[in-house]
């Protein structure tokens, strides 16, 4: 598991004073950063060296989160497949749970636009943060 | 259904040259605001009006996006509950779907924080936007 | 001149129940896209076809933004130089000017890392769309 | 001065595999929390507690950043009039100065839509954090 701590800003907050739906997604994004290290280490993001392909996101929002606190956010993996793999990621604020989500992504060859299997060395790394029962 | 245009803007391109995967979420929620409409007419954006949150949203980005083209968004209605409801969102841009989303949203009381059921004339216009067979 | 409308988003209006005030930097980088377009007329990406690079950006904020209402953003060029020139931003919402911005950008080459004199080709089409008496 | 670490992440980078021009905005927007935080303790968004209104903002792009390193923003109170004030901020990457920000707010009494002076034990507060030479 990956922690990551973000501070929500003023604007991320909206009309009715809670964080808005949208900024989970982008908290999670950058929290999947260690994630995406373990695939293209030097973060190099021209097509021959970055591997990875978005496919899927969903988000439950099962609580409020507001300004003035910071959140973390917890980063697992809950399944690997063949050449595409799933990570779980929570938001939590002040001890309460308020976003759970999953992102599946492919590992991908850009030049070739074709999925490509998941390397052993990579599965093993991945594994280290794997959450069981989830997926 | 309800059509939406909407223009790609430069830093919506992420390094990969396509539209980032955090875009449609973006996109989905603005054009949800003649859905919005029908349940809050005026956007009064206080406890007392507003009377909607967002529960879950889920998006299957089945196409690339690029820079240089309007993106079309179709909203429907793919199911109505008691209290929630589900709104199914397509993104097009040059002929071609490029993610397909779901968001569920409850009718929603700020002030006493529960559901409230959705009356029957909002149920109505909702229905007006109905597409079959998708949840 | 081009006109460019824009629609606010739920997300975008935050906790004062005004459109925030990193919104309309979104909204004049969208409303960028034609004066890019004359200087990368397919959008491409690449070091070597995009040729400007934004070297400063400025908002001062005249008035307040609500959700409900579609936004104007009129786009200007205010001031030609050698190699870099100035765009003049206002946005307009409900007849009342909200927001007025100026981005400076140079015309830049990537691969050599170099400004570079602005053809009087472009010159001619950037002065189209020229409004005296603001730099 | 205030120092606060941000990270960029995936869909921060536009297609010119740089930082977008938009996310410092953001990003500084963050940084800005302590200093909200000394005219509204407890970050309450309500007309009667929130005291503060952007004005202007201001960036200049100075150096690019790039996905794969932490940021840091620093913040300094640059001037400080009788209803007014000018935030400062510094955008740092791997040693190297990216982007120089202001902001002016006002000392804002939101129910009565009028600018207030500010108190002179805020402005204790907010001098600890000036830099000189600045504005």
């Amino acid at each position: 598991m990956f922690k990551t701590t973000v501070t929500p800003r003023f604007g991320d907050v909206d009309g009715l004073k809670h964080v808005n739906n949208i900024v989970p997604a982008i908290w999670f994004e950058q929290a999947r950063n260690p994630l995406f290290e373990i695939f293209v280490p030097d973060f190099d993001l021209s097509y021959e060296k970055w591997n990875l392909i978005m496919v899927r996101t969903e988000f439950d929002f099962v609580g409020q989160m507001y300004l003035g606190m910071d959140v973390e956010i917890r980063s697992y993996i809950s399944k690997i497949g063949n050449s595409s793999f799933t990570m779980y990621q929570e938001a939590w604020q002040n001890g309460k749970l308020a976003v759970k989500g999953k992102a599946v992504a492919v590992h991908y060859d850009f030049v070739n636009q074709k999925s490509v299997p998941i390397p052993d060395s990579i599965r093993e790394k991945l594994m280290e943060h794997f959450i069981e029962g989830i997926d």
